[in-house]
């Protein structure tokens, strides 16, 4: 449980209840995160409308916690192909040195950026171009709009119907939610993708300034212009993507400094990261039976995310032959054909409790590929990691663990038995990396206020007092020159030149004349 | 009472009963904001150490709450007549025109902290020189250092006796503390003293931009040297008073964004303006009386401060002359001769339980100088200001009411019994100021714990986990020009210029050659 007594259940007097919420999720593992918070503030009488892809793969259309509306389908949403494909060539990436492999991933899913935004913005158009629609939303009188900022949907039809507007946010535009609401000075922020810690060298910084400059470039020449005629026909002049975005009220930042590299931050972002995790509950008894089994040696834990569950051949049998060697028991998230080098002590299954799981105090080590809400749940529980990380963010969430001592790092291109034995026992064995998270956990959990009774007070304080206006930084809305200053720095250049050079004339004036009369005396 | 039931009385489990405290205050008004905490630090079992000047104004030696340690005096510490002096010149400021006048203060503000630091660097030095004091306070063991860091102090013995810091701050070295610890863009966050607000044109802009680089000289040419021969003896090279402050764990911020403009802040920065407040306690049946028997009009307070008391004779008389056409009746915190137009309606006293009144339902005006804690007082009962700035922070504190219309101004020197009966009439008839106020009001109580929770909260952490070396930002670290990537702006120049050369000099070489074959052939 929370390092803290301050919980919901015992605030009522400020409660708002029956607050109108709609609410634009994103699919996938971000449902997830999405779905816990709409199943409290249902609980707390609030009533949630949530507009989903008529053929989403997570959202259900029916639910007890929300009414729910469809929308037409993102194309190509539905086709986990695409990630398989992606996975492949991202794996090709991770072949060429370190100071370019990252770059290389970045084109790669530019290239994905590009063709996503494409789409949403068709989407989007559809909506706002459909009176029928947009008067269904505005009739519902909602209080504000939730919404995860990783697609744009929401952000653009919440700006559209003037609600005020919280983000359950990790990513946005190009990369961590920080790097776009807060300042993020380039010499020790890394920047999304980099695969940088907080700490770097000349090098490092080069690199990191490459991947800012990239990332600038992104956001101006790839995303911004794919919503411009949408900000031409709906929108005041002046507008585009990253306006609407930063005039966002409440930004509850799946993130906490135990994970994340401490860095600058602003009054409207509230951190909410592991809000998700609660106390492990009592497995199924065939499971419970398994971890029992174990014995002293324990279990070892692996899963690899909601995107991506199946790996080439070949590593799932390298894995597999690894896992047979140890006297510990396996409990593997696997979908595809049984591989052949699988041991007795390895179970293989279709689904698992994950949280549970982690919970158990027989588990010894979480086999990840280090998504985000796995990273939190491995730190909420203090299980260390393993880590297998296949595709975006999972590199640098991974590293993040890695620099704290409290995980390995396996790169799946690379994988053989032999290494990621040795990676296993490495963990398993030494006590640092169990030491290390177990640290992390007890700082994650010494908090006020557990974070997901703070995402909830967030999100009433909004429908409360119909947004947070007065913690929104006036310097979003300064153009890029006058925000950095680069008016008044002319300015000072331009007083100092004359200044220099009226200086330099007055003297050669009193030389001139001095030489003259030295001269006429002569 | 505050918007939240997460109280902390409820906060039992991780409790962290006897921590060892060491407390290096500042006297005077920041004394009264330190021993609210000290209070209920000492109620939750902790054992305080409170270093104090043997000729403290306001730090009494004997207390149940602290064991105290008497340091040599400071010198001219008990000199009020240096602040009446101070406000005399100040005054004389006000006269200037608007963009000069801060300047010129600014200017008196550095001649008096030129003098202060040299006085501390005098003070800490003897007491670093002396084996038995540190012996004493080392065979304490104390747990963290709690102080503000408005002055030294306790910055510099916390650091050299290695203990974790926690600052209970609001000014700090030549501002206010965000401008220390988080990145403050100068085109939209107001240098202290500038008395700009966070919305400036390009002359705003201007002037801050002066302001700011003002302070950078200040800091690096006033401050640091004072202290340079401590550092050189007793400590690692390369430490300076900057990176002392800024290795500081957590940051008590005596502020809140319903008051301070939003803007970057920091991790470890927590909030806790208007800690202080509490719900108000019934007044002396005396008091009351006098209260109850203003009727329908109400009772305006007036008070200004602990620092300046007395007003000249001329401005007072005014006041008083102005208090007395009023239908309200008047409490008057005053010292000095009884002004001779005083009115019937107007008590006048030598002290008022401030935060008593301000709760009062009868008052409706608050006439104050704007210091920190009267102007919270004021926003946490909701009663609209008319200020009459003297010194210090105060211009800059009443502007922050003003912009919102929850106050209005009256300049002292400029002050007349015309004039200030219109400024009092107006806040007391216009309902916006009391609106406006009772609006920040409600958003300043509306938290999820109340700051007074948050600060013991924060101390506790501190103290169980040895300090929150995980919420300090590395960039503190870096020397200016890496900190600013100026090494590798460097470096991309050096290199573009590299390429433009090279394609210049091939593209030369390639027309030459095309030029001379044209000229071969014909």
């Amino acid at each position: 449980m929370w390092n803290c007594i301050f919980h919901l259940s015992k605030r009522l007097e400020i409660t708002v209840f029956g607050g109108r919420i709609l609410v634009v999720p994103v699919d996938g593992s971000h449902w997830i995160n999405m779905e816990v918070i709409l199943r409290e503030l249902h609980s707390r009488g609030h009533n949630i409308t949530v507009l989903r892809s008529a053929k989403s793969w997570y959202i259900p259309s029916n639910s007890s916690v929300y009414t729910s509306i469809d929308v037409p389908m993102l194309e190509d949403e539905s086709d986990r192909d695409f990630y398989l494909d992606m996975l492949l060539k991202v794996q090709k990436c991770r072949g060429y040195p370190a100071f370019i492999r990252t770059f290389c991933q970045e084109y790669l899913i530019t290239d994905m950026m590009a063709l996503g935004h494409e789409i949403l913005a068709r989407l989007i158009a559809s909506m706002l171009d459909d009176p029928v629609f947009i008067k269904r939303l505005q009739d519902e009188k909602f209080d504000i709009m939730l919404t995860d900022p990783a697609l744009t949907m929401g952000v653009i039809l919440g700006s559209y119907l003037k609600l005020p507007m919280v983000f359950n946010v990790r990513w946005i535009n190009v990369g961590e939610g920080h790097l776009t609401i807060a300042p993020s000075p380039v010499s020790y922020v890394p920047v999304s993708g980099s695969e940088l810690h907080d700490q770097m060298d000349f090098l490092d910084r080069t690199k990191n300034m490459l991947h800012h400059l990239y990332s600038v470039y992104e956001q101006y020449f790839i995303i911004n212009p794919s919503y411009s005629d949408i900000f031409k026909r709906h929108f005041p002049p002046g507008t585009d993507l990253l306006s609407l975005q930063l005039a966002a009220d409440i930004w509850l930042l799946r993130a906490d400094f135990v994970f994340e590299f401490p860095r600058p931050t602003m009054p409207n972002v509230v951190y909410i990261g592991g809000f998700q995790c609660k106390e492990a509950q009592p497995l199924p008894a065939e499971l419970e039976a398994f971890m029992q089994s174990s014995g002293e040696h324990g279990v070892v834990v692996m899963s690899l995310g909601t995107i991506v569950s199946a790996l080439p051949r070949k590593t799932t049998e390298a894995i597999a032959a690894a896992f047979a060697e140890l006297p510990q028991k396996v409990i593997w998230r696997f979908e595809g054909e049984q591989p052949s080098s699988l041991g007795n002590n390895t179970l293989l299954v279709k689904w698992l409790p994950q949280p549970d799981l982690l919970g158990h105090p027989k588990t010894r080590l979480f086999v990840a590929h280090g998504g985000t809400n796995g990273v939190y749940e491995a730190i909420y529980y203090g299980v260390p990691v393993l880590g297998l990380p296949l595709l975006f963010d999972q590199f640098d969430n991974l590293l993040r663990l890695k620099v704290r001592g409290a995980a390995r790092v396996v790169e799946a291109y690379s994988l053989t038995k032999e290494n990621f034995l040795d990676a296993l026992k490495d963990v398993l064995k030494n006590p640092s990396y169990r030491d290390n998270i177990q640290r992390l956990s007890r700082l994650h959990r010494d908090k006020p206020i557990p974070p997901m009774d703070n995402a909830i007070f967030w999100i009433e304080y909004a429908i409360r007092n119909a947004g947070a206006a007065h913690l929104q930084a006036v310097g979003f809305k300064l153009p890029w020159y006058t925000y950095f200053c680069l008016d008044v720095a002319a300015f000072f250049v331009v007083v100092i030149g004359v200044l220099v050079w009226v200086s330099v004339f007055v003297c050669r004036l009193l030389c001139c004349r001095g030489f003259r009369r030295k001269t006429k005396k002569e």
